[in-house]
């Protein structure tokens, strides 16, 4: 194989082979193919995309570049969510022990925050002691005692992804359907799942700006799982203003446990229902999702959810104590509420803008390698459509430095819209997606 | 700046500034800019183009990467030719000696030849003692005292140039209109010439296979060299058909000897006299095209554009006796006439099956760095449209290896179409581009 004929028959449209994009990226990862090869062809996949058979051919290469998980000594079912990401999504903690309550398991590998995106491990180490570096062998081992795990991924998890990922990421080829699918459905994959529900964000907080770009993605991710055999549905959801009312770390663990005890907001407990019951349809636990809303109900009353939440957290070395006396989690020295500049009904909390002003407070990461502060963020955001008086809070925000703070204000300030008239809602979940099995 | 921000400025179609290319560019050119950023924003540009203003930046910044010579001591105007390259083009040899024998300068750097291009320099070098590796005194001095010179680039001439083409040679970039156009012309205005005609060819033995490429090519180079003050001619003119009638290094060095003394093929002196005549009017050497015409007619018939060449030849280290007697050129071991199949009438002569027969006896390059036999070839090359009889020979084969010769016949076997019917031609010269002044 010549590498740059390859490059050149992607570049003039013409659709590559399994064998050679097997040999590409192999050649890529083990460095006899050189990063300017690798850099010239993501560029071409970014103008000439791929097809669904190609695209699929790169995620299980991606997928077996490392070791990929052998949960089948797991009895039950396996089970897992992915999102794509946004501001104060904290499904995940909610959900991966709610659906543990239903006889599945839960193998949840997570990422870390970057840019105005927060990240599930992030939240989780505000957790006084939790652990997100568990082995293969601990993750195994917590789906067996606990019945979901939700940890980081290893160094040996598809090579191939993060190698390929760190050059998109220098190289301006980030923005290619065909490559994120590729990117999330080989790491997800790898971990051994048989069933995957996505949720897929747009709006002004998310990747994906519009509906359109975020139902491609939706569909190039669920036709590459069930390509590769897996259980898939996708829902399309809203990420124009921030998941529930919190933002930051420490203050999204709070969130969590007020909506494992019922008193969480209403979006995030909707979304999460929802995935979380096509999780079970997945995994024929139940026969539709009237059934399926019906069990984690009653998972979430009975607190049976709740315990599973402090269970996995104990056994990944937390102190379960912080989620009973809340108090004992990070908390920032300032918290200022930031008054509304006139009454009238709530347009817009933009999510993008509240992404930053977090990011400013130092609860996310401009680098890689940049360290968060658990502690700061946004907390009591009003929703859209809300009914505010002139002066009233339309959030708590949380600081630790009153330089940071000023600055974080002026996107506070920009993100929210109140209006005269009552505003229209963008709906929360778009659509889903449910390829016959 | 943050090289991606560039990179993702381009493949998003929004022009790049002039301070933008020249950081970017001379970033990569001094190692600052990793090479795989570079191949990102060279895809880039292959499919979202560049503006005429950032195709002259780019040109720019590549010719101030090294040396430009400064030929202000020679007090004659400077008028130089550039083709795009194709089979049996020898025109340079011709038209570089003729032209100086009107008052003007030619500074003449030229190439090797690669794949199935053939290269003057590697031509000349066929003719032995020719040097083509002058430095920049020697160079200037040939201005001087001969008026013409043809010689290889210094390694300080354009390494911007340099390093980007051997990236985009391995990296599926190198056919892209604004970087090809850059390409020629940084090495082109580099040699300190006040004027250019360049020789667009377009068809199978071309790098352009259709006339449309060849106008944009051709269009964009007249465009950077009038931006840069140069004036500008340019030709588009057909080769489908290899120019004139031999194909090989020693074998075009005798056409150029037999056109030199009247006797040359009639393609070959038409393209050399049209070019030839369009240096002479932007130089202000003639009133008009007739004049231009008459007046290099009369140095051919004199003998002076011959004799001019033999002065080039010794000045620059070659024996200008094996030019009177052309047997002391290198002869192959073994020459084969190629017959007709049938009579007929010549439909084909493709450029492109005559280059790849050159190619395999030797007479080219596969890679940069392999030696080219000077002797073997192609000759007596019938024309499109001649009629001919069954086993008259169609061309003279001139081969050192009994292997390659076989191998070369397939490729002259595939090269000739014999038809019943008197074919339609190509019109030599396409059309030509001057801007005005």
């Amino acid at each position: 194989m010549v590498p740059q004929w390859l490059i050149e028959k992607k570049r003039d449209g013409s659709p590559l082979s399994r064998g050679e994009i097997s040999e590409f990226i192999n050649g890529f990862t083990a460095g006899d193919i050189p990063e300017y090869q690798m850099a010239a062809l993501a560029m071409a996949i970014y103008f000439q995309g791929m097809t669904f058979e190609e695209v699929t051919a790169l995620t299980e290469t991606m997928m077996h570049s490392g070791d990929v998980i052998d949960t089948s000594t797991i009895a039950l079912p396996k089970v897992d969510k992915h999102s794509t990401g946004g501001i104060g999504d904290k499904v995940s903690l909610v959900l991966a022990p709610l659906v543990a309550c239903c006889d599945v398991s839960v193998p949840m590998i997570s990422g870390r925050g970057l840019g105005i995106t927060g990240g599930t491990l992030d939240k989780l180490e505000s957790i006084p002691g939790y652990r997100t570096d568990l082995d293969t062998q601990e993750f195994l081992q917590m789906l067996n005692t606990c019945g979901c795990v939700i940890t980081g991924q290893t160094a040996s998890l598809a090579p191939a992804d993060r190698k390929l990922y760190a050059l998109r990421d220098v190289t301006g080829t980030v923005p290619s359907i065909p490559l994120i699918s590729a990117s999330i459905m080989s790491k997800k994959l790898a971990e051994g799942t048989d069933a995957l529900v996505l949720d897929v964000k747009w709006g002004k907080g998310a990747f994906m700006k519009s509906v359109d770009q975020a139902r491609e993605l939706a569909n190039t991710m669920v036709e590459i799982g069930v390509r590769m055999g897996r259980g898939m549905t996708a829902m399309i959801t809203d990420m124009n203003q921030p998941l529930g009312c919190s933002a930051g770390n420490s203050l999204e663990i709070i969130e969590t446990v007020q909506t494992l005890r019922g008193e969480g907001p209403a979006d995030l407990l909707e979304v999460t229902m929802e995935l979380a019951a096509h999780m079970l349809l997945l995994t024929d636990r139940a026969g539709d999702k009237n059934e399926a809303l019906q069990t984690l109900q009653k998972h979430l009353d009975s607190g049976a959810a709740f315990d599973k939440f402090k269970d996995m957290v104990a056994q990944q070395g937390g102190n379960p104590g912080s989620l009973e006396n809340l108090s004992m989690l990070p908390t920032a020295s300032m918290e200022v509420p930031f008054p509304s500049p006139q009454e009238g009904y709530v347009a817009d909390v933009d999510a993008e803008d509240i992404g930053k002003a977090c990011l400013v407070l130092g609860a996310g990461r401009v680098k890689v390698t940049d360290h968060v502060d658990p502690a700061v963020g946004v907390s009591k955001l009003v929703k859209c459509g809300e009914r505010v008086e002139k002066d009233q809070a339309l959030a708590l925000v949380h600081g630790n430095d009153a330089g940071r703070m000023e600055e974080a204000m002026q996107h506070i300030t920009r993100a929210f819209d109140i209006t005269a008239e009552v505003p229209n809602e963008n709906p929360l979940i778009v659509e889903t997606i449910s390829p016959r099995k």
